[in-house]
């Protein structure tokens, strides 16, 4: 299964040095194929309303990398209450469906507890809104937990763990549900 | 008193159509100044995490003139049921305390009435964060009620009209409020 | 598989007339053994913080029958754009983690398409709180599909049946996954 | 002017305290003429649909008591990652625009700050939806700072003596507006 882990963010490292982490992660499983887009390697242009394959360079192939994918691993920090412009200009880049059949997480780096629910309320919204199958947990990190680009909270490290098994786990059963509609009206 | 109108997209017509028309109702207005920032007209950077005055071109006059606003109107379409990334990036651009002591007042142009919420669930909670005076009531426009970029509802200029008057009734209150509250320090 | 089909309104009949037609439809598939639950029906107390099992009669009976199922479809009307204090309060009476390992979804009837987003943001934040299992799109029906209690909408009843579809499929995967984790666990 | 303060919590005992606290600040003033609604204190029914003049004892009371009231303290904790049932129910049995030319202002207390976002994401969209004018500033309190009823963070002081400051500036301030606009038309 192809696997893409995007850093949303072009500014801090915080996020990225989590993504990062979870690249490792996935790297070590036997079925998965992973890459990692990180926001910032890339000069994305802002969406004009044309179809994601009528790009070139890098906005072109970071949307086709994103519409190959079996499950995305999404990694926001917060921005003035909501995720960043880079992020949601990326999703207003694709498709309005652009994420059926796909699975979804969230990881989220804030400085501060009270941007707990900016994931559930300012993001699912939107993975919802393009047919996304979104992990219902995601993983919240506060900036204290990460000192010079690593995590220093184990907790965090195994609620990680958890959100890549969790993603592997639902890529299975919907590409097992897909398996199972295709076979019925396969005569 | 200085007001701000701002097209918070660089795709399609219907937005910059309505929010040209508010140009030109605060145009006949005494007492107001009034800029129309187009963010089709700028070629705007991603936020860095720079301080917006250490930015140049049009990333710092935009945002400079933003930030020297008594009033801001903003007019956004929705894309992936949620604010634009262009919008969302000209807010990152911004100091988090950005606007304090300014009216803010919103306009949406949709393609259904599904979206209704999206300015009261996506955009006032940013707005707010962002320490903003908000005008409860927004307009919010269907693509139906716009012609060749002409507005063909009465209803909806009756509305553009009302929010223009509670738009500037609003600074005037917070005029007054800000001038009663610098008196009793004043001795 | 146990079915729990509510409705979380006591007032109107709208949404009580779909639900209605929501059993049918369970009752007709061989493996669902399906309850009714019609707030109106019962006379439940508010929480008052107590534990769902102290409770007695109609709250002790639809708190534990919410309890035993394996999948919920929640009807809910929109009131002052969210919904029904009494479904709210059937939330209340519920244990944090309620709806873990329950497949949870969910049908809207609404005076007007501005109220679509609603179950989006007031009602999925709810169950992704209490951990319940999403089916990702809900259906949403305006008045004017209903007549004397009839849907007469087509498109109504088709989103209907893939909603009893999408619910057992779902019920089905999240059944599997238990298994294999129990499985795994097993020696 | 007319303050009503409000728990819209049955149980628990915290935000009853904040909110005494309240009522003790708003008695102090001169022009202020407040009551206390604990819904503890009341047996309020569910909401069956009638127009509020038509229900009769506590029910009766209390929202005749609210929509008396120039302004409106809404002192509410969190269950189940938004409001309380109780205080949804309260709402629900008032009219559409019941807020109308009334401030509303807001105190949430919380056992963790993950909650924070609740007031701004599930509160604040109703009350806005009722035609309220909402204090933009909420008071948010966390457990730890109330002890045996007693608050126990200056800061948390402070900032509801401004909250009573804000509530009484803005009501001073919709009193003005509305006299002007009926001066306009008084001839």
């Amino acid at each position: 299964m192809n696997i893409v882990v995007v850093n949303g963010s072009i500014v801090g490292s915080n996020t990225k040095a989590v993504m990062e982490q979870l690249v490792v992660k996935f790297e070590r499983l036997e079925n998965a194929k992973v890459s990692f887009i990180n926001l910032a390697d890339y000069e994305l242009q802002f969406s004009d309303g044309r179809n994601y394959i009528d790009y070139e360079g890098d906005t072109k192939f970071v949307t086709e990398t994103l519409m190959k994918a079996d499950g995305i691993v999404i990694g926001t920090p917060i921005f003035q209450a909501s995720i960043p412009g880079s992020l949601k200009n990326l999703f207003d880049l694709l498709p309005v469906d652009a994420f059926r059949n796909k699975v979804l997480s969230i990881v989220v780096t804030a400085g501060s507890s009270k941007h707990y629910l900016v994931a559930e309320q300012q993001l699912k919204p939107i993975l919802s809104y393009m047919k996304g199958q979104v992990v219902p947990s995601y993983v919240f990190i506060r900036e204290v937990d990460i000192l010079r680009q690593k995590i220093i909270n184990d907790d965090v490290v195994f609620r990680l763990d958890r959100l890549v098994e969790d993603t592997i786990t639902l890529i299975e059963v919907y590409q097992d549900i897909q398996k199972k509609k295709e076979d019925q009206y396969d005569f």
